[in-house]
């Protein structure tokens, strides 16, 4: 499991450090043919390549997936899917409790909201680009680069069945546009039930030995009709073994694999371990709260879950930081990278006061983070209650302005993931409000010190609990309508709001502070940073070009791997776990029990069928729901998840501990068959005989 | 407020690491006079250090005083005497609440527990515990240095009111006998409200600005009489001024300047991250559990200071660790002194083998350390049911043997110790119990995970909850009588009990996986790193000698400093805090509510009166109590705390941000005169006409 929005976080691959390693998210017209094929005697060449590309898929929302069939069948995780099966379900029939099968085609139900993207064509805009912003700097540059990438966009959406995207790579140094086919009827055919989606739950969270069947499966409809496709992958009939090749094709969101060692040394010793303890007290807080009773238990559970996969990544990426011979990896990585630079003097004055103006920008963030955190930042004001108030408050003042000046999140194009979250429907509650904010001020007034004016200006002599109580007690912001009418109302809504409700009252009053320090962050401190990393990005493209990869974009990506294990403190992790494995760990309890429907279909199955298993593969969020392949093309697996070291992936690939982790492609075949008598899917995905487009070797 | 048994957390002092820093808890016999004189332009001499010194007591459990009257009067904290102040309250009167002033010298009354200590006498013993471990190794030079220790305490020893201690200073570089004067009967003369004496409870422990009336006063009784001194600190008129140099004179409990940079590195990237993970989110839990109820909340209040401040302490020692300047410093002495020895060869390959040994010794205990964590220290099995059990199933295995064979906290030297914690009379409540067991218990399969043998073993098919549930409900280990009963029953009892209590089968059932674990950390990496520190500690006395001062022993020592402010963040904080500034801090609710006494008061108060001061003396926990004397010899404040930097004073000095902290002279008389109408004891602290020994100056 990962985040539940979509943007999961997944993870990597192997070996130490340096040339030999699985390392890479490759882009497709830029794949590392000698280095596969001297370390795994295999070539990928154009022709299977762009089979590959074609039959891999990415979920807009923020997930990879592939086709399987000629019928248009997709598969991705369940939890990549989770959203359409939670909306799908019905007061009486919970869909994420008791899964869900299409008996029949006719059965497939649409997904509101999914949308299935499959990359058709690649062209190069770098010139074109290049051009438009010849000779224009800062916010001039900035303004003359997203006009012509405006232009270029439009230019070649011809169609609703098409999304055009202009792609920055290596940070500015070349620029793609990517044309992909479009799905947006997108049907739910089969989803098993959470329980055995995510087995483990938050124990099991980024860990392995693993026991999860996280799949679903869709189906892309065109004109009403499953939509027929040239190119997808056929499966496995041997799945994955230890040492096989193995290829992830998916959609890596992001990784900061560039930034300086000043940058890493921050977010080591200063953001990550303050975020994890803030977080550790919001768990724990949360976790006794749940005692309360079952309505709290049921109406804190998605926070919670929020709270503990953001608090695992973080102590994952942290992990990777600690670990004394990955940080000097880094370390001497921008070491080399200048002694490359400073063959060319020019160069390298160019470059070298970008790292020391990088540098101070870290200090300079130290001295306001906390502030920044607690005044602008959410850190502050915890629950949904202030969030309302405060963008209600702005929204007045910066919806009126040209949308080129307004505050980023107030543009036209934040807007409807801006009002999705400010008109959602999903209740607020009084109780976890009250301890959202409780803590969150009582957390400010530890960071920022009583005698802080800020603070002083939010809980003058009352207590955080004071302040929390008269807040949520005097607010109508609970209420979507309210909300609503303060958007629609604006400024004289708003100001008539100050006089009545506490929370827009309180939200009024410390804007200006609020946004003195976002200025103060934005203006001297991320600008700074920005300038500078795309001075030593472009820098760095001058030396290494196509060399090496691009840092993730959430577009399409091929990393290649092996199955492998690895060492963990003191014990050797075999690459595999089985179905029986699954039985034996369970104990019937939450979040360790099997559905019923296992225990039902435990006579049937092969016990020794391989369940999970780990490869070297180097991916990360976005890659939820990346098939696994092996040379032919052939399906092996299915990516969900990533172990804890490989949550460092964000910033450098490990090979000696980064692991991505797969459902097996045998485990998925003997669940649909035997536990869940989905034989319709399981024959189309696994045909007898082979029919359809070859990969053409 | 430090820790609440005695051995408080206070802190340090100024200046840059460098050569003119104020650094530095010197030994009476070996301060730098040279440099005080340098710096500051006094000189003390001899006859003012063994008058300072004379005047300087030790609270055997572990606190600073200090001898004020030539009648025995005794000043150090509240908190130092709070264990004194709680043991004398009554159902009916709540002394830490409400205070105690002994109008009359016949209504002191003595502390059951209290010992002061003064040092009367120090020599040299170093030649013969040389001569007694000469030509012995390991195991039998422990046993050789063991056995001429207690001979020459045992020679010492003459009289019940001496207490003689060998004392090991620089590390085995030389070993001193230090003779106190030791008083057991003391009385409780004066004590403020606890509301005052820790008045921004936890949001301003570590913290300053500050407001706080940290004092206690004391008398010490010698044959039903106070006793008469020779040696006492006269009261400052005038006070501290910003500036003026100031000494403490204290005794720190206990420093890890030595570390070496791999020891360092392990406890700001492993020891302490994980520990401050651990206790955010217990006190996430207890916050969050005192909302239960009234009953619920005053039965874990002691719980949750502990957590709170043991949390603040430890968030205070990685922030000096992960301070890049303050550890390059650590790392850059580290290889100073390594090029110093390397001048000598033969010195050179004695010791750096010892800084590889104890680097092997960090990664070797980085495999082991959650084992070690979670199966034999504390973190698996909180609370205190579980604590008991595993006492009295080892005790049944270790007190038979002989001393030295034991495991030392059954050592007989230690048993006062255990015994005490054992059949306390304490209450042990069940859903505090439960708290933590199922807390702990989750933290264990989360650490060493879901498949690890061990959690197997604990957990079996059930969750973390059942299990705690189960151990709860079925032992009767809250019981003291029961208690006792395993205690003096022995092995019978204890084999009888596993049938019958939940909480001592499962103690027993795992004391072989915990004792190994312990058996491997003892061996094969403790043993290694003291080992190889003492290396280490030997060849840097014979490079600097007495040039240096040593790690703090709870001996002791003289620090030397000024009054002066420091830049915290982008703020300068000012020395001074007034009296004034407590009224206007003051928000009536806890922990910022002060007494009615203080209220009532307010208008005889003069308002401008300083309260508190910071100054660069480097102290630390165990400084508690630490009068802050001026040139003069004269009380000018009263060490009671240090800022949130001082903490990194365990491991180094950084006179930049480190300050301790003091309640002014002129407050304490303030406070007794005019809001506690204690003019008996102002009078005699402060007499108008000085008389008594002179400091001969």
């Amino acid at each position: 499991m990962k985040t539940l929005t979509g943007l999961v976080l997944l993870a990597l691959a192997l070996a130490p450090l340096g040339a030999i390693a699985d390392e890479g998210m490759w882009t497709f017209d830029n794949v590392p043919k000698d280095k596969v094929e001297q370390k795994y005697g295999f070539r990928p060449d154009d022709r299977w390549l762009e089979h590959v590309r074609l039959s891999s898929a990415r979920l807009a929302q923020g997930c990879s997936a592939s086709f399987i069939s000629e019928s248009g069948l997709v598969m991705t995780n369940h939890h990549c899917a989770h959203q359409c099966i939670e909306q799908l379900s019905t007061p009486t029939r919970d869909l994420v409790k008791g899964g869900f099968y299409a008996k029949s085609q006719g059965d497939e139900v649409k997904c509101p909201d999914l949308e299935v993207n499959q990359l058709v064509q690649t062209s190069d805009v770098t010139a074109r680009m290049r051009n438009a912003t010849d000779g224009f700097e800062g916010e001039k540059y900035n303004q003359a680069q997203r006009a012509e990438i405006a232009r270029i966009e439009r230019e070649c959406q011809t169609s609703d069945r098409l999304r055009c995207e202009v792609v920055t790579l290596y940070h500015g140094g070349i620029y793609h546009l990517y044309e992909y086919r479009r799905f947006q009827d997108v049907r739910l055919v089969f989803a098993p039930e959470v329980a055995i989606a995510m087995f483990g739950g938050d124990p099991d969270n980024f860990e392995f030995p693993r026991y999860d069947l996280d799949v679903s499966f869709l189906r892309v409809y065109e004109d009403g009709k499953p939509a027929r496709m040239e190119h997808w992958f056929r499966w496995s009939a041997a799945g994955a073994k230890e040492n096989d090749l193995t290829f992830v094709t998916g959609n890596p969101g992001g990784t900061s694999r560039q930034l300086t060692a000043a940058e890493l040394e921050y977010a080591r010793d200063v953001q990550l371990p303050d975020t994890i303890f803030h977080l550790s007290e919001l768990r724990g807080e949360l976790v006794e709260f749940r005692r309360r009773g079952l309505e709290q238990a049921r109406h804190s559970s998605t926070e919670l879950l929020y709270v503990e996969n953001g608090l695992k990544a973080r102590k994952g990426r942290l992990l990777a930081l600690q670990d004394p011979e990955f940080f000097a990896s880094k370390v001497a990585a921008e070491r080399d990278l200048k002694a490359r630079l400073a063959k060319d003097p020019a160069k390298s004055q160019r470059t070298l006061p970008a790292y020391l103006a990088i540098a101070k920008a870290q200090k300079d963030l130290k001295k306001i983070r906390k502030q920044l955190d607690y005044e602008e930042r959410k850190l502050g004001f915890g629950g949904k209650l202030f969030a309302h108030g405060r963008t209600l408050v702005r929204a007045a003042e910066e919806r009126p302005k040209p949308n080129e000046k307004r505050l980023k999140e107030f543009r036209d194009s934040a807007l409807p993931a801006l009002t999705q979250g400010l008109f959602s429907q999903a209740p607020i509650h009084d109780d976890l409000e009250l301890l959202r904010l409780t803590f969150s001020l009582t957390k400010m007034r530890e960071a920022l010190g009583t005698d802080d004016p800020f603070v002083k200006k939010v809980l003058g002599k009352a207590s955080p609990a004071e302040v929390a109580e008269r807040l949520v007690r005097n607010t109508k912001l609970k209420d979507v309508a309210y909300r609503r009418q303060l958007w629609d109302g604006g400024k004289a809504a708003v100001e008539a709001a100050v006089r009545e409700d506490a929370v827009i009252e309180l939200a009024a009053r410390l804007d200006p502070d609020a946004r003195a320090i976002r200025k103060q962050f934005e203006d001297g401190i991320e600008s700074v940073v920005k300038r500078n990393s795309e001075l030593i990005a472009k820098a760095r493209f001058e030396v290494e070009g196509t060399s090496t990869y691009p840092d993730a974009t959430f577009t399409p990506r091929l990393s290649y791997g092996a199955v492998k294990g690895y060492q963990q403190d003191w014990k050797w992790v075999k690459p595999f776990t089985t179905i029986q494995g699954a039985f034996e760990r369970e104990t019937g309890r939450d979040p360790f029990a099997l559905p019923g429907s296992w225990h039902a279909a435990k006579g049937r199955l092969d016990l020794a069928t391989p369940f999970n298993f780990v490869t070297t593969n180097d991916i990360i969020g976005g890659n939820s729901g990346s098939p696994v392949v092996n040379k032919d093309a052939e399906i092996v697996g299915l990516a969900f998840d990533g172990n804890i070291h490989s949550l460092g992936g964000d910033y450098g690939f490990d090979e000696s501990v980064n692991r991505a982790i797969a459902v097996h492609s045998a485990a998925l075949i003997e669940a649909l068959a035997k536990v869940y008598g989905a034989d319709r899917i399981a024959r189309e995905i696994r045909p007898q005989t082979r029919q359809g487009s070859a990969v053409g070797r």
